[in-house]
């Protein structure tokens, strides 16, 4: 399969974000609310930074302790959704132990308008009727791909694996409205992905998918991610998927960058919705 | 197969209702708001006035004139909303080819602790992550059934034909969430069938699911409706599938009154609500 870069397409995406900003004269500003010191969490949100600055825009990082309440966190959301300079909030999950029970509150909490992860429950129905005004990214991250390299979705057939609600439950609305033929299963089993065009695989385990059960011509979309040994995995096995013609999005370098590069463009919209209210 | 009466369980919810609403000294009250007179929207209004004195409710039908603005409406919406006396809100669509344009906007005011259809894009969009207050009444009239007619959810597989906000796109986010295996296809194809354990269909044609795409012990819930001749009909051939063992819920006296029977469902939970706050 030949692999696409995700990290060249996002890197084209931001581009051209920079440059309509510097042409606009706007400098959009994301806010990252960050609850207590995961480290993986502080590494997604240094990437998050470096996308902002890429595009000219900026971030606030608004920084809280572990140990803050609910009612905190909500205070710290209601304050942001109302600073004028802020554009787009995101709250970095996961969320510590004693504040997950609540976490749909306080993506609830974040307004609409400001909602740039699309996590807003509202953004979300409009998936089901109407337009959002936000998208998650990560469901995206794969329109973005799917656009490009499939052509004409009537009657094609999508398979995906999981039941994410960033990414599987979001994007199998998005793919059944557009008139692909859909089916989401909740866990990787060769057989049922042979009819497949596209095949989106987030639940599975390191190098689950193999080259012999796929088909010749799909476009495979890796959203797994796996440490192993200091190295990335995801759920497909690129050396043994590489006899078979068609299209990889592999890991890395596949939907991590590329997600960060479609929440830039909704911190861009943020910006210039902001800026005309 | 054997025809599940969707009348006799209706029957059943709405006595169970009505004395739990004796029991409780409550008397709960739809408004149910019509713009224009058509005929159809007459007689589901009827259904609905019908279903609510069964339960021990009340309506209040909010008819208006056909030629209605947007902006007229949308404050009709807003007063209802604010009326202590009206527990749960529904807008009687279709809406006039005037109107139809704003249905988003216009299900989207009607406020989400009123909102017994589910169509607020708040109600709809915790079907993706968190807990709707209110479900739309044809996805729950489906997972009635299923749960009754269905041992064990894991790894069943759900074939879903359509792609209605209404009723497809919230049962696929509710089947995928409780573990099934879910495909929405967008047009029945026999082929695809192969493998249901069950099968919705919404969009066919008068009688296009015969007995031989159908295996032993299926689930097949007939989600059409049709008029002809007088008679009414679903997408189901009910002599041809008649030799096959497993369960139908049929058209007609199935789907009809069964999500009347789930509406009255989201009205009493509503007017317990109501008297809480």
């Amino acid at each position: 399969m030949e692999l696409i870069s995700g990290t060249k397409i996002a890197e084209d995406i931001k581009n051209a974000l920079g440059e309509q900003n510097l042409d606009k004269g706007i400098c959009p500003n994301l806010a990252v609310i960050l609850v207590g010191d995961n480290k993986e969490s502080m590494i997604y949100v240094g990437l998050k930074e470096n996308a902002a600055r890429s595009i000219s825009g900026t971030t606030s990082i608004i920084q809280l302790p572990a140990h803050i309440t609910k009612e905190e966190l909500l205070a710290v959301i209601s304050t942001a959704n109302n600073e004028q300079d802020i554009d787009g909030i995101i709250i970095q999950l996961p969320l510590p132990d004693h504040l997950a029970p609540w976490q749909d509150e306080f993506l609830e909490a974040v307004k609409e308008e400001k909602d740039v992860d699309g996590f807003n429950p509202s953004n979300r129905g409009k998936l089901i009727g109407g337009k959002p005004r936000y998208v998650s990214c990560a469901a995206l991250a794969c329109t973005e791909i799917i656009d490009r390299y499939v052509q004409s979705d009537k009657g094609k057939n999508a398979v995906l694996v999981g039941d994410s609600f960033d990414l599987i439950l979001p994007l199998s609305l998005i793919l059944i409205k557009q008139g692909f033929n859909v089916q989401v299963i909740s866990e990787y089993k060769p057989e049922w992905i042979q009819n497949a065009d596209i095949l989106v695989v987030e639940k599975g385990s390191p190098k689950i998918v193999k080259g012999e059960h796929l088909r010749d011509g799909m476009l495979v979309i890796d959203a797994g991610f796996y440490w192993d040994s200091g190295k990335t995995h995801g759920n497909v096995d690129k050396d043994s998927v590489s006899k078979i013609s068609g299209h990889l999005l592999p890991v890395p370098g596949g939907m991590g960058p590329l997600l960060i590069a479609k929440l830039m463009e909704n911190v861009c919209q943020a910006a210039i919705y902001n800026r005309s209210i």
